[in-house]
């Protein structure tokens, strides 16, 4: 079946036409957001335990779960699922910790030092969206590094099943990553919990973590005035780049494993070849293994409605696939192709990319140490994904010496008068009028 | 006079209160704002040269600035100016090259290599506010960095003065600090100009600068859809920390240097004496200069508005001021006690900190290298000043080698499989099919 829209040789000027993500059609969200913000902020628990019931079915008795419960959890996985979560948080450590920032300590000028340190943001909260199955991967990749940098608190809420319990693999990931405290509370509502605080949920100072449009508003709302946020987010992406060396097999399943998040996420694929015609070959047995792997899986519908908006992208030349990579940004960019190495160097813009045939999605997706919260919806041009780097705030310092200012002094006082400030000339003046031998 | 109103000892919880920011009573300016977004959005250049009309009150005949008045503009500036305007670009890129990223290269488990690659943001704007003076260092402070990282085109917008020119401190300071345009664009409109991109103005990727409330309110407004911001701006602050060493006259000026900066702004004084009487007639010696000083400031209305909600905290031991620090987490921390040095170790919430009696708040402002974009509000708690860092991007790799696929993909799957991915679970298992021997 012809799954993807065919695009050939595509000029620069309308690639960002073609490749359109899917606008979002639904109502607009953001006064239900703003109403459910205002509530959770005025009336704290009280909104909570309401919007648990109205939204998830269930009367909470409180919030937090113990931290018996949270102990206790692993106990009720099957060992080999708690080894393989065990493994992936080890490898998610190992390439977060090798992110550990040097602070720089420079003299700019004889007797001005000037040096940065990096300090743990202090309370951090991660959000883990519910759904149908427990998103335990997404507490690994956000509470890790959050531990690696020494943040003093690491809350998550997570919205409960319908029996009002949280999933004990989400319990156990949050336990064996350094998670502080866990919460039953999901949506908006958990977005503002954590960026006013409540009676029962602390206030944070930065939400991590991926969720539908509602949590998505919320974070953007909170984050011009309450709480910094991780980035906003948007329907997950992929871009997988082949040619003639490349397994179509690998690069249907590696679609597909986008396309199953849901009927908004986007799977473009980029083929090049020696020709149009030999490209157009290409599509069709990338399409071919479409339909043979489409029919095993669970979630086909989801599937099929989000390749209902995929693409191919046919090229001749591999600069026309830099060319196309760079003007989507993906946020998860896949490189199959003969030339993948090559191709990397000339990446400006992409989330994460994955070289080489068995370098698969689900690998950095899970275990193979990369973080998988990465910008989407062409955000790639600007942001990176999240790292350790996202767990602190760099304060700069300085100290200068007397004889140091005596030097810059006279220059501060020429450039603050040019600003028309007069008490930052006068800062400087008074120091240099009793210390320095210049004229005042 | 008293300026300051005096807080002794407080304690822990009631501190946020003592030290809350001055609330912003003005009329609600996101509907304004939202409408001129919207404007230059949909009408381009034509907006834009309406709103230079009205707001700015000057008929342009275009909005770029030509590559020949941008190379000129130091020439109608004294020779003195120049020369400290040199000095500041080149203390600034001395600090902000040390800050050159080391990606690391790890390889997380045998035949896994992850590694994380800094690439430059390809399109960043600058604004910088007009009002009564120049605000050239500004330009020195988002443009030099901005050179350093790579980015390739740098573009600055500010309002025009009142005969349509711009003036040529920020001319110059913008061609010696690597800016490619400069457009005589000011307010929420010039946001939307390089949010949203118009005929004259290039859509970039990222917006740094300061401004007004409309500046700011469009750049939270912008940064949920359509572009990046630095940060969340607010009114400058400055606390100050001295005991019986420090000179009450530099406080006094450190004081004023913020409070010229407008009403909104916020002096804090932090005072650490033996007994709390002994404090007082701290505070009343920091006063007395106030005083003097007040007198000789062309700004005086200004900072005599912004000293109507400053304070002064009076404690009695080194860790009370610690504990007043952090919680307010101040945009500049200058400590001026004996105890400068072990008090900095402290510091987990601040922008940027001045250690000594020489390190005056000018500076940084101006040109030891430091930037001077930093965080207020209390957002120091989430984010660090802009940095070499603000201008990048961190894309990560990933290579796996077959052996290690066949290695983590089993784990890979049974994590797919329970979070009810198939197709994630079965890019590995077709994979681990062909080429491995392990069940399938």
């Amino acid at each position: 079946m012809n799954w993807l829209e065919r695009i050939f040789d595509p000029s620069y000027l309308d690639l960002p036409r073609f490749l359109a993500r899917p606008t979002d059609t639904g109502e607009d969200v953001s006064a239900t957001v703003a109403r459910i913000l205002r509530e959770v902020r005025d009336r704290g628990d009280e909104a909570l335990f309401e919007y648990g019931r109205k939204f998830d079915g269930v009367s909470l008795a409180r919030l937090g779960v113990s931290g018996e419960e949270l102990a206790n959890a692993g106990t009720l996985l099957p060992a080999a699922l708690r080894q393989a979560i065990a493994r992936a948080r080890d490898n998610i450590r190992r390439f977060h910790e090798a992110q550990k920032p040097n602070d720089e300590h420079i003299e700019t000028e004889p007797g001005i030092f000037c040096w940065r340190k990096s300090v743990p943001i202090e309370q951090v909260g991660i959000y883990v969206p519910g759904g149908s199955a427990p998103l335990f991967s997404t507490v690994l990749m956000l509470a890790v590094p959050a531990t690696i940098a020494g943040c003093s608190r690491i809350i998550l809420c997570t919205p409960p099943q319908s029996d009002g319990t949280i999933h004990p693999a989400i319990l156990h990931a949050a336990y064996i990553s350094g998670v502080t405290e866990v919460f039953a509370v999901g949506g908006a509502q958990a977005i503002g919990a954590m960026a006013w605080g409540t009676e029962s949920i602390p206030k944070v100072d930065k939400i991590f973590g991926p969720g539908n449009r509602f949590v998505t508003e919320a974070k953007i709302q909170v984050s011009g005035s309450a709480c910094a946020i991780d980035m906003p987010a948007g329907p997950s992406e992929v871009m997988v780049v082949i040619d003639h060396a490349a397994d179509p097999a690998f690069a249907a399943a590696d679609l597909l494993s986008q396309a199953e998040h849901g009927p908004d996420s986007q799977a473009i694929l980029v083929v090049i070849a020696d020709d149009l015609h030999a490209g157009d070959l290409l599509v069709d047995a990338v399409e071919h293994h479409l339909d043979n792997q489409l029919s095993r899986l669970g979630r086909r519908h989801l599937a099929v409605r989000s390749l209902g908006h995929s693409k191919a992208v046919i090229v001749t030349k591999p600069e026309q696939a830099v060319m196309v990579i760079n003007s989507y940004g993906p946020e998860h960019l896949l490189l199959q192709s003969a030339t993948a190495e090559v191709l990397a160097g000339y990446v400006r813009n992409a989330g994460s990319v994955f070289i080489g045939p068995w370098s698969c999605e689900s690998a950095g997706d899970y275990a193979s140490g990369t973080n998988h919260t990465l910008p989407t919806n062409g955000w790639a041009r600007a942001y990176g994904g999240v790292s350790l780097d996202s767990y602190f705030k760099k304060i700069t310092f300085q100290r200068l010496e007397r004889k140091a200012l005596c030097s810059l002094g006279p220059d501060i006082r020429i450039m603050a008068e040019a600003e028309s400030l007069d008490a930052h000339a006068e800062a400087v003046r008074i120091r240099l009028s009793r210390n320095c031998e210049v004229s005042t």
